[in-house]
């Protein structure tokens, strides 16, 4: 039976019971992560959680347990669970309350829910790359928030997938923000360029560890944004993300980028990213 | 015992049972309404199951009910609940399925929720008029879709609240687009003045009654943005919303607007307006 974590207890899936005021199902008010598991182990779960109460405290959402608690019961759900290779995906909401747009006085208990899968690593396409294609960024201007509000990230990524691509490259105008759900990176003459972090991405874990891969292996970072026309012209494009790791990408829009390989800078990225799971599996 | 219509049954309120996994849930995968019922009758109900239908239609989601079921389930409702003057809400989520961004393959059934509650008329502040604030719209650019992404809605509500008023004006720099749950107008010189529907506002039920009344009385009307200055420059100012109908605003950022009182072209509004509803109970 698949154990949920909800709110501070862990119960059978059936018993979970979301109020159709819960106001994560009327207003999209919380926000979430999702967080690898590794052969049983978190990876990069104090980050995910940091960054999950960072988010939070920016909507001004209480979280009422401290990081520690929450990170002893992911454990918990993990080892109930038997979860070897997956994720784990939680999410926090202002609590359930009769509607208004305003936050409900009093304050109500927010609502935790959260729950494994069992997941693998997309290994085929990380030697092969994926296709991408460039979709319009129409989202909010909070984007560094991981909230609930996902809409915009929902219908990039369809518009990505009917043209039988693996992930959407948006760009707001001519400027490449970043994916639907990953951050997005270009190689030339061996610089890594990717959007800086500021309101108009999500500062990915997964970023964080590629910029200290980056240092490892000798490749410059610039954190500067770039256009779709350069896009094009990179040696080397990546995206990234929990899920997808240092993904290639060889094609945008149907162009090829660089060889429509991975390329060189690529593979080193990823060499290095391996050796920081908690067990390495190999490409 | 309050009734729900969750899907095409009406139920009690404890057996309504939302996944976790809900996309409105984890995603604001959804669009919505409320519809304001006054003497038992809803009002303006075609528009807004209309609209309902044109928002599941942009993002692509389809609602299983022909227009006249939904109608009549919600009738249905109101009858069971016997809500003499109040509201009903109802949302549509694209339906419960394991967590992936683009539309789920193959199509789930799609989630439809809703339930009606008693409310008044804010007849006091008809009169007396409300305070608002300026507040920048972070909003995404689809703000045509009456979506279950109400974040940046929510914390401009929340922003306004904190100030002691009743709502925010949003603004993108210096255009104002509309408030976080309404529509905004000016009036200069016998004429209204108010954000042109585009993708960057509601085309509001109440709106497009108000335009009614406005060649009702002879006041023309002018879907043209202007900025906070000429907001603040305004004789008299007004927001809209099913449940604010057309609700004087007499101060913004605590600088008052005209007289700082319910103007003439306001009433004249007012009264036209008050027309219109089912059962006129006077302001």
């Amino acid at each position: 039976m698949v154990k949920i974590l909800w709110n501070d207890r862990i119960i059978n899936e059936e018993d979970v019971k979301i109020g159709f005021e819960d106001r994560g199902y009327q207003f999209g008010d919380g926000v979430y992560e999702v967080i690898k598991i590794y052969n049983g182990d978190v990876f990069t779960a104090t980050e995910h959680i940091d960054r999950l109460y960072e988010s939070a405290d920016k909507i001004q959402l209480v979280i009422p347990y401290t990081k520690d608690v929450l990170h002893k019961m992911l454990y918990e759900l993990i080892e109930l669970n038997e979860v070897k290779n997956g994720q784990i995906y939680l999410q926090v909401t202002r609590g359930t309350s009769p509607r208004q747009h305003n936050f409900p006085t009093p304050a109500v208990e927010s609502v935790l829910t959260a729950y494994t899968k069992e997941t693998n690593r997309p290994l085929s396409q990380l030697q092969t790359g994926v296709k991408a294609c460039f979709v319009e960024d129409m989202r909010w201007l909070r984007c560094d928030i991981k909230s609930l509000n996902l809409l915009g990230n929902v219908l990039a990524k369809q518009e990505a997938v009917s043209k039988d691509c693996f992930e959407a490259i948006l760009h707001r105008g001519e400027v490449i923000t970043e994916g639907s759900s990953s951050n997005m990176y270009g190689i030339k003459n061996g610089v890594l360029y990717t959007h800086p972090a500021n309101n108009l991405i999500l500062n990915g874990i997964t970023r964080r560890v590629i910029f200290a891969c980056c240092e490892e292996i000798g490749m410059p970072v610039v954190e500067e944004a770039f256009t779709k026309q350069q896009a094009l012209e990179m040696d080397e494009f990546i995206m990234s993300s929990t899920s997808a790791e240092v993904m290639p990408i060889v094609s945008i829009d149907d162009q090829m980028i660089g060889s429509g390989t991975r390329g060189q800078w690529t593979e080193k990225l990823q060499q290095a990213f391996e050796k920081k799971i908690p067990v390495s599996v190999g490409i």
